[in-house]
């Protein structure tokens, strides 16, 4: 059977028994969440880690070195907010191709570098090895969090509020400009790419809705709302229901939907990578926590639906029409190979 | 530059500084050994990462996806073992191109599993996707030890004598067979290989000699017994000699060298993946040391040499000639290619 038949969640399903074979005592949370949970010298300690290949996850054409080693270390800060932990150390594996000079090596590491240092984080490790054609980049990181405070994927409740804390589709949309799927103007353009290349993180965010008790469940948008949301309501062992017109969209998405025909809800719900944080919180607090993110970030939560009973995930309209949330998100077997163009489904 | 003309250890000198930018209260080692040590629950936490690459460090010709899954985490755990840790928990990222099929993924994972269950070690998440080519393996285990245990690189002291667990070049000698270089009998051929697909470790060894107090630095033999020595002298600041003819060979080995004509100093002490620990200890206390690892594990410590003043690092033979141990070790960069024929300088 090949995977792409299987599909991705459907294999971490298989070959997750028998992986908890050593000492259990200091484990909280092992596979299946954005992170694993153990104990740590102070509270919990989270580890997750992401591998990002050149060809599947990126081409060299369409993101900067600099960008590159700014957004391999961004994924995995990502997964660390959305546990609503605070990250401490990182380790990076790079497998180097042949074609790759020591100079754009230093711009991968200053990107890295530029965002360890904006999130306090230490590069204390890594492997560094040589590739036979393609550039290969796993990125570790082990957070620290409160105990009792971690944010899992298993934790909504039937009628909490579903908020994420930016934008959806912006990421997804600056693919398809990077493809030259979608052209437009500079002005669009540049907040799109940038949104794909250099994503905003929300670790300020996630310790606050953590540390609130007033969070369900989190996830970090990596796969795509639809796909993402799937996560949360199997976990938790709920269904959802979105409402369309209150997905948060960007101006310049907006813009350049109307200007290329683009769908914004497919883009929005079913494209990947924003890294915004999906949150699922008590609806009676929902004004408070978003009183305590505006203060401390400036930023907002975006009310985008409800939790519900049930296991089915809708998509309401605002004239009323409601109907399955069946956009596809992303699984990395059944859809490897976006980011180049002639292979794209 | 081209990365080979810097080479894999002036890279990471290069990349080294602007790491540590966090926190640094629970950091107790970053870059530069083994693993990483970082304070934990109770103790010290030790942390490692391999990253594996099809056609730069195995080829699917020359492995069985069983074997790959057991190297790729006892790998590390030999980085574990060379820190006298006990290993708890380990993650694996795969990228997994479309040719492989779910049954040899399966294969992987019980070799992976297998493993992990005899050293007691919960594997407790990763990351999946896809490839376009080439299969990629990114393992990380985070280890435990207690306290003032931990052995280091850099703790090697004049006078100490030089050990290590297990003989050296099968590995090696195993990988030449693989390659269709060396041809031989199945019954010489068969322990050789096993040596090089799935490596003896050396946890009871690392913790034993770490626990004794007796033991100064300590490193796993990945990269060839020169390169690892070289290592050790760097960071300890001091020069070692190292007998020739007490480095241990294994009989087959010596056949082998014999039938074919491949000599035995340059694999036994270039060649690298033997996994076997090398460890600095005070002399006075070796004959107790060797009967606390024979009682426990059935196993030898040989002794191959000495730690004295200087930088240098020499070969002496027994009729008493010495001169530079200058066969060449393993660089990622410099010699890419050693497991594809073709390629091979």
């Amino acid at each position: 059977m090949k995977l792409r038949e299987l599909g991705e969640f459907a294999f971490i399903d298989r070959i997750t028994p028998g992986c908890e074979v050593g000492d259990l005592s200091h484990v909280v949370r092992g596979i299946g969440d954005d992170a694993a949970v153990v104990k740590g010298p102070t509270g919990l300690m989270v580890i997750t880690t992401d591998m990002l290949l050149e060809r599947v996850h990126f081409t060299r054409a369409t993101i900067s070195d600099r960008q590159l080693g700014y957004k391999s270390l961004a994924v995995n800060l990502s997964d660390i907010a959305a546990m609503g932990a605070t990250p401490r150390d990182a380790f990076l594996s790079i497998a180097v191709p042949p074609s790759i000079s020591v100079e754009e090596l230093d711009d991968f590491y200053a990107g890295m570098k530029e965002l360890a240092s904006a999130a306090h984080v230490n590069l204390l490790g890594g492997d560094t090895t040589g590739s036979m054609d393609d550039l290969c980049i796993n990125v570790v990181v082990i957070g620290s969090a409160p105990a009792e405070q971690i944010l899992y994927r298993s934790g909504a409740r039937e009628g909490d509020r579903i908020v994420v804390t930016g934008t959806l589709g912006d990421s997804a949309a600056g693919l398809e400009i990077l493809l030259g799927r979608a052209r437009t103007s500079e002005d669009l353009a540049e907040p799109l790419v940038a949104a794909h290349c250099c994503p905003d993180l929300y670790l300020e965010e996630g310790r606050i809705l953590a540390a609130s008790g007033a969070a369900g469940a989190a996830i970090d948008l990596s796969d795509g709302l639809a796909s993402d949301l799937g996560h949360i309501c199997r976990a938790s062992g709920v269904g959802a229901v979105v409402d369309v017109e209150s997905v948060p969209l960007s101006t310049p998405f907006k813009r350049l939907c109307q200007e290329t025909g683009l769908d914004p809800v497919r883009l929005a719900l079913g494209g990947g990578e924003d890294y915004r944080l999906m949150v699922t919180v008590e609806p009676a607090r929902l004004n408070e926590l978003r009183s305590m993110v505006a203060d401390a970030t400036g930023r907002e939560l975006f009310d985008i639906g409800e939790i519900r009973s049930g296991n089915s995930i809708e998509l309401r309209h605002s004239d009323g029409f409601t109907g399955p949330l069946d956009v596809a998100g992303w699984d990395h077997f059944k859809t490897p190979k976006t980011v180049v163009d002639e292979e794209d489904p």
